[in-house]
């Protein structure tokens, strides 16, 4: 990925869209969030929800790949120029996720990243730390998801 | 489980416990996080993490699992005395996640679910929010993971 000194505020990555199955979406709740709407389609209609719907981390483990699909293409178009890729660190964490609407069985979901503050790292001088916001969108254009993560990003040497 | 009503600030859920096999972490990774410390031994030994270790997602994932059992077997045993179970309503989100540690292979993970605050829900009545901090703490007593959720929960008719 780039450097941390070339990376700016408002930076903008389009992270692509996936298409929640139903069957995804029952393989992933059933290990991982086995509540009812989730994993039955007949007890999901009886629900709140209406209708058969992701697990939220189900959305959110959809946006991590999306993202390092993204990364990995762009290391392998840097490489094959032959300019040099940052190491992407750890991330601590994040922030003010929030479910703004169900993701049901059919929906596309559309992933957006966008940089909304860097600063350089106090403990770690080789890394800076970048502050991000992911969005993902319907089909319809009605926000399902957002959140901030944080992330180490390697600087120039 | 409990009704809105009857939960307490300070009550205290002990989820249980999980080993993070290496065969596990790396299946989770494959689907929803694959940088190759989650996926490759000889690379994770390289990286600095210096072994393989989960997704922090799936970590997260994991604690989703431990909380829906425990509620399962809780309204289990509620409804073999008689007594009616309240339903649990949809997440509006988290805020404040962080991995503190890394969650190496092999790693058993304690997880605790403590209620931090409550309130009435404006827009719904028949609801109230519930937030709750969320802990994972490792064999050796390290913390590893940390965030507050919130979601709905039923109110006394």
């Amino acid at each position: 990925m780039k450097y941390f000194d070339d990376i700016n505020i408002g930076d903008r990555l389009a992270l692509g869209s996936h298409t929640f199955t139903a069957e995804e979406i029952k393989a992933f709740a059933t290990l991982y969030d086995p509540q009812s709407f989730h994993v039955d389609a007949v007890a999901a209609a009886a629900s709140h929800f209406g209708a058969l719907c992701a697990s939220g981390w189900h959305t959110i483990a959809i946006w991590m790949r999306l993202r390092i699909r993204y990364a990995q293409r762009d290391d392998a178009e840097r490489a094959a120029r032959g300019e040099p890729n940052a190491t992407l660190g750890p991330s601590p964490g994040f922030r003010d996720l929030k479910w703004v609407k169900p993701v049901y069985a059919g929906d596309t979901i559309t992933y957006v990243s966008e940089v909304v503050e860097k600063r350089l790292s106090q403990s770690r001088p080789e890394w800076g730390l970048i502050h991000v916001r992911n969005t993902g969108t319907n089909q319809n254009g009605d926000p399902v998801l957002a959140f901030t993560g944080t992330g180490f990003v390697e600087r120039r040497a």
